[in-house]
């Protein structure tokens, strides 16, 4: 059953199944390319940080959740991308042998006023190692389908 | 002249100079790995999407403007990463072909007040592409090494 705008409620929880192993590999990898700080790509330099020993950077770890919502949550035939995001926290740092996952909760829906197939959807994801401790958590502002495109947008208005 | 949180002045604004551009290749490959979406892997998808061509994943967007940050402004001696951001906004769409810019304001700096080594930094960055329209932007909660630890901290409360 595909989950569209009018299947989602507010105060609605998702425990995502998904898990994402960190390994030290994908942590330099990704360093390399986008954020190349030495807390990031070297084992040593990262002792002597507030991180302690390597850790992911800020937008691997969004990105590894992002992966678990992609494959667990979102929908290709509902999914609109999104807005933007508020309040991203990194919460404690991620290190390389660290599993991640994710919980999801619906926050606040409400039709579109310009845009007839779609809903807006304010989600808040927080992503959690394997202590339960949350890592990271952030609200979306997510755009879903609706499945019956509404008489909400008569007035034509942005938003 | 490694610049430490004493040199950061509210109100300043770099331009960097890098610029980023962005393939095909590189927008699948992300999205392959973090935000497989049809419209961030396939062409056909992407036109049927509201992004009208294939377009990358926010957070690729985010991680691209991270390494022209990393590159150009913020410098291993004194970057002591961030607690989190505020009001990231995907503004309009990033596609292969684009070549990405970064700006960053300086809003607010004041010395934490438990740690005496780090300044917090809050700071506007904005990503443009080649027609010079902002394409993503947010506000980063950063800390800066101080020059000299603070007299400020006496007080030992967290912040």
């Amino acid at each position: 059953m595909t989950r569209y705008f009018e299947d989602i409620e507010e105060g609605d929880v998702y425990e995502l199944e998904g898990r994402y192993d960190v390994t030290t590999e994908e942590v330099k990898e990704f360093a390399e390319k986008y954020d190349p700080q030495p807390f990031h790509l070297d084992e040593e330099a990262a002792e002597e940080s507030i991180f302690g020993s390597l850790a992911a950077s800020g937008w691997h770890t969004a990105s590894m959740c992002m992966r678990l919502l992609v494959d667990d949550f979102l929908e290709p035939e509902t999914s609109m991308g999104a807005r933007g995001v508020e309040e991203l926290r990194w919460i404690r740092p991620v290190h390389p042998g660290d599993t991640l996952r994710v919980e999801v909760e619906i926050l606040e829906k409400r039709p579109s006023e310009s845009r007839p197939e779609v809903g807006h959807v304010r989600t808040k994801l927080t992503g959690y190692n394997q202590h339960d401790e949350p890592v990271v958590a952030w609200t979306a502002l997510g755009m879903t389908r609706r499945r019956e495109p509404g008489v909400d947008a008569a007035d034509g208005s942005e938003d």
